[in-house]
């Protein structure tokens, strides 16, 4: 195996965020389930667009986000995702060359537009996700290099790739690829409603395709189909590598096999927005990870990230990570 | 003289903001004077887009920013400006609609892009801008309806629309139509380098053409050319009829002929972003006029509205001005 010259490549829908300010009323009137992620076309986005309030447009993408937080930390990442040639596909592509992430993907140049998550935020902080896949689907097998994956420590896949029918086969490629040449392969579950769109294929997945597997209490439990986080827990342990399940407040338990960690959440003062806290847990995870630290080490700088990104608006840092890891003696 | 439907009419550049952190070193390095607008060409802002780190789009532009003030504070406001078919102009009009805004003017088919105005805020809160007008140069006369200016109290013009060159056509239609109708025309200074380049024209405009004048200890000191800030309130309140002078954390001065008041500035904990703090002081200031408070009541009005807007990214107030306003006991 030749020495891997990028910590984490990325796979994932290619968004660009639209986050306004909301109350639940809106959400109520609507029939939005609050704190989830819905799929809807480009009809529905312009309805729903038109109703809502004043929006802030910042690059997003679950697995973009990581790679986000991944370079924050100062660790090298490239990202795989589709644009369409329009301006919001320039934001996008600006925001994460920017950061020194390898982000070569080829925008498409007809289709759908780029496709767009309208984020509602309510007074809580919580946020409500409503996605336009748009160009995102039009990501398939010949955009993902298996030379590109074999240089990759670790190849992180967004459950919610599952959603556009040909980037699953993109996933399956790309998940293939870093197993024969050694690498690791993570996954986040995304979104309970995307787990229990695809239940079956996830697990089948966290199962023979991927060794490390991301998700928050929700959706594990809607994985296995469960009560508990407990019971959740000790499936997740048969099936799975190594799981780290996120709890919001309650922080996180790692599980390699028997060995299992509970490490403590970083205290925010006032939680603004939690667009994107998910995605920046993994980053601290896989930094970690990549770095060669322990587990607890690893959910604590995951913790960290969370916390810093979900002290503000938007789903990427706007601090440096590294900086503030080292200010919490993590680094 | 019929009964005003519309408190402020603002006509200016109809401009999407993108906002980006950066330290002192990146302006130096490329002599971009701290501070100020400068205006650059679609190359230009390309290669600083290029250089420059990732970004939030935002809605902006100076008047538009200043109406959304007014919407904020539950004032009834129209915006005349100009964008293009595309995604950014799309952004620009949802987000004015979508706070109550009349906004119609029709956006260009062809030709430059929506107006882009890179702003780069270094880590005291500082704002540079770097302004690509684009299709903001579109607006012409044409885009001005006698009717509607004769409709609202106050007609508000941007200085900046003396920079394209079919805009100043539209500007003096505006501000002619608002005279004979027997309404108020204020004017904005907008930038001490606006102000240089457009001198002559400008003490002309504030002699014969507007008769409430917004500008800033720069701007103000720039048009009469003086050194000391009494001198250019003593010129300003020869020439101008009511006029509003700021000097951020210093408060402003407010002289309509010999009656003079000093207000002092509302105190802000932490300035983040000093983008639109003049654009909200006017909408607070004409706030007070249209709904007929003293002098120094507009004053304090203006005072609150800038003060939230620089407690945050991005130059719209995130907070209802309205309700700030009650809790400051100024409603």
């Amino acid at each position: 195996m030749s020495e891997a010259t990028t910590d984490v490549l990325g796979i994932g829908n290619a968004i660009v965020d639209v986050l306004s300010r909301t109350e639940d009323a809106f959400l109520a009137e609507r029939n939005i389930q609050k704190g989830a992620m819905q799929l809807i076309d480009e009809n529905q986005a312009a309805e729903l667009y038109s109703e809502m309030g004043p929006g802030v447009e910042i690059s997003g993408g679950s697995a973009a986000n990581t790679i986000a937080g991944l370079a924050s930390f100062g660790a090298s990442g490239a990202f795989i995702g589709k644009v369409r040639d329009d301006q919001l596909g320039d934001v996008f592509a600006h925001d994460i060359r920017s950061i020194g992430v390898d982000f070569t993907t080829k925008a498409a140049a007809e289709g759908a537009s780029t496709a767009r998550c309208l984020v509602l935020v309510t007074p809580d902080g919580e946020r409500t996700l409503n996605t336009f896949l748009g160009a995102s689907t039009g990501l398939g097998p010949d955009d993902v290099s298996e030379d590109q994956v074999a240089s990759a420590k670790i190849t992180y896949l967004e459950g919610y790739l599952w959603d556009p029918p040909e980037a699953k086969e993109a996933f399956l490629k790309a998940a293939r690829a870093a197993r024969s040449a050694g690498r690791d392969v993570a996954l986040t579950l995304s979104d309970p409603f995307c787990v229990e769109r695809h239940r079956d294929e996830f697990l089948e997945l966290v199962r023979n395709e991927v060794n490390i597997v991301f998700a928050n209490e929700a959706e594990i439990k809607s994985l296995y189909q469960v009560e508990t986080f407990d019971e959740a827990l000790q499936a997740a342990k048969q099936d799975c590598g190594l799981v780290a399940l996120t709890r919001s407040a309650a922080g996180c338990v790692i599980a390699d096999g028997d060995d299992v960690h509970v490490v403590e959440a970083v205290k925010v003062d006032r939680v603004v927005d939690t667009t994107g806290a998910g995605d920046l847990f993994a980053a601290g995870f896989l930094f970690g990870l990549t770095s060669g630290r322990s587990l607890v080490d690893c959910g604590r700088l995951g913790s960290l990230a969370a916390s810093e990104v979900i002290s503000h608006v938007g789903a990427r840092p706007e601090t440096n990570l590294a900086e503030l890891a080292r200010q919490h003696g993590l680094l």
